[in-house]
């Protein structure tokens, strides 16, 4: 038997004996092990071992020491841990929203952890224009629970400094940084992918707007040096495992310490894709309408639920003096509503013009209903940036929306 | 001879041989040693070792394992490693102004450094009423190049992230968030010290002012949450050691990734302290007027060549494509001249009633005369905090000291 004492990139094969190894009892003895390889992420390999017997499964993901997206794009392998640690933290924080950790392995670089069976990735799901109604409800109380807690205004201040220090990320951050805030409102970055019919619309509205650049200028520094929340950071229906009843938080290797709007903002962008996918490709009107209102409900009832579920938290949590101060948390709320506004049309705008787009849109297969959607999106979103203060509840999002929807 | 292998606290005799062990060459092999404590800090204990014959100095500054303050304030002795590694970077980017560290040794907790000899403490100067002519310019130079090139804005994000990680600092950043944003708005803390006199004053003003609270509580979590700039964290006159033409700052254990008003406002803020003293003790006329004319020069100048100094820093070292974005350079300092007079006010009141006053004001004699002190910084501060948006030039904080004392 290997003693996996230095680090190597497993195949589907070797993941059964490594299981073994460092879960001896995980698998009882006559376990007949099956494994394969289901991740389809661009900087980790997940595998997935089952037992045939029994039909137990436990999943392996292991960090590559290079990201698939690109060759100049290294990674250190660093994030597997900051993963697996605050999956344990959030375990905590919003018990059940997030898969067991049974192991973090430091040399291999993986983590061994429970499998999300009988939930499928959100995004996926929603490209079927499958309806989740417990969605709202779970996220909107991983999204208070889990930001809310990590801040100084609820935790021990040395505690959070030290949470601060141990999920420093630079090289997910950059990503972010160029990703996000960065390359879609630069046309000198090769690396964009911009819809040909859409391409002097995007010029226009996104390359050439010194107004758009500035406001997302003081985004990007607020993204940088704002220590607010320990966030999961990449937050989209691709990171969400779900079924009609329960829903997976999962993916976090992007966590630091950021402004929790990056969170909130992230999830309501890809409610819209979802929109965006119903609205030009669901043929049936009933179903068209039925799967649109409810995404539309979705996002007013997270944006409400968040706020109703922070307000409370931070009456019961709230420990610092001076936070406790009249008028401190209504400040502090608008603060990350603006921030969520914000972000979500970073989101949106990064994701249609951006390196990483989303099969939300690239698979609507009609040409004038994919330039259509991507002008809504865009024009939503600078809505989103431009008037960021304006955003303070679940309406004012249906309500801008219902503008840019009505523009095209 | 001492191997030094375990931490023990020095006394004055044992300083000698520690640096014979430590710098071999340091001092000729005739030289004759003598040691001396000369430090009255609160945290650390300074000693300075003098060869008789050549009269070569230096210094060796050790961290004790608690504080002086109080029992119950325990501090880590990690403090001397940030202290060491910051007068380094400080060193490369405001070379001359910060005294030289020859070693730093992790086991006894202490620095070897340039003795800053021919320099008085600046507050000690201030107290003698002296003028130092060359100050704003070196202190403006010191914090427009300190802070601003210690930023995202103009530093490599990744090597940036890896200082915020390596200057997390709970337990000083802790002092300052209990005796600046805490104590001095709340009686419940015993140990803030008011002056008889002033007590229903201080707490009518201070105490009791619940609009006050909220601007403190905004500025609290921008200190806690905003990591800008490797801001000194302590940038008071006691922290400065000065002659006619020269400056040093010093004693940056306070260090961490802060707001850079937070060094910015302190400076101003004691400042103002020497013309408080000026204008009660100094009993001949021209003396006084002469005095307290350069002192308000002063802050003026510092505030008009800081601007005048990030400016130019600004055009010449900003390398994020983001942060070169029309109207973002203006938006950023904007911000930096509100922190930097909510901060200059958070001083003027934590010195006046919390734990660690100064001496500025409490070697007023005069009951009176100290009333009226305590009064004008008072009044100053809180608009100094409340209005903070509205201090753009030197002159503006003029205008409000003017305001300020013609009130009492």
């Amino acid at each position: 038997m290997k003693n996996y004492q230095t680090y190597f990139l497993m195949k589907a094969p070797d993941v059964p004996d490594y299981v073994r190894s460092k879960l001896k009892e995980f698998f009882p003895t006559g376990a007949m092990l099956e494994s394969s390889e289901i991740g389809d992420g661009n900087l980790n390999y997940v595998f997935r071992v089952k037992d045939a017997v029994t039909g137990k499964t436990i999943i392996v993901k292991q960090a590559g020491a290079a990201t698939r997206i690109s060759a100049d794009m290294i990674l250190s392998t660093d994030r597997g841990r900051i993963e697996a640690k605050i999956l344990q933290i959030q375990a905590k924080l919003a018990p059940g929203l997030v898969p067991e950790v049974y192991l973090y392995d430091e040399v291999m670089c993986a983590i061994l952890m429970e499998d999300m069976i009988g939930h499928t990735m959100m995004r996926t799901g929603l490209l079927q224009h499958e309806i989740y109604p417990g969605f709202s409800e779970d996220i909107s109380t991983f999204m208070a629970r889990t930001l809310l807690l990590t801040t100084d205004v609820a935790m021990n201040h040395k505690e959070k400094k030290e949470l601060v220090k141990s999920f420093v990320n630079p090289d997910l951050c950059e990503i972010t940084e160029d990703l996000v805030y960065s390359e879609p409102y630069n046309d000198c970055h090769q690396r964009n992918n911009v819809f040909p019919p859409n391409a002097a619309f995007i010029r226009q509205e996104l390359y050439e707007d010194k107004v758009l650049h500035l406001e997302v200028a003081k985004l990007k520094f607020e993204f940088m040096n704002h220590a607010q929340s320990l966030i999961h950071g990449d937050l989209h229906s691709g990171s969400i495992f779900i079924n009609k009843k329960h829903t997976f938080i999962f993916d976090p290797e992007f966590a630091f310490y950021g402004p929790m709007g990056y969170d909130t903002g992230n999830i309501l962008a890809n409610m819209f894709f979802a929109w965006c996918n119903g609205d030009a490709m669901i043929k049936d009107l009933v179903q068209r309408e039925k799967f649109c209102s409810w995404v539309l409900q979705t996002i007013q009832e997270i944006v409400d639920k968040f706020i109703e579920k922070f307000k409370a938290l931070y009456e019961e949590r709230v420990t610092d003096i001076m936070a406790k101060t009249e008028g401190f948390s209504a400040y502090y709320l608008a603060a990350v509503l603006a921030d969520t506004a914000g972000v979500m049309g970073l989101e949106l705008i990064r994701r249609t013009d951006g390196m990483a787009n989303v099969k939300d849109i690239t698979t609507i297969e009609d040409e004038e209903k994919r330039v259509r959607a991507e002008r809504i999106v865009v024009t939503l979103a600078k809505e989103c940036i431009l008037q960021r203060n304006d955003f303070k509840c679940g309406q004012d999002y249906l309500a801008a929306i219902q503008r840019a929807v009505e523009k095209f």
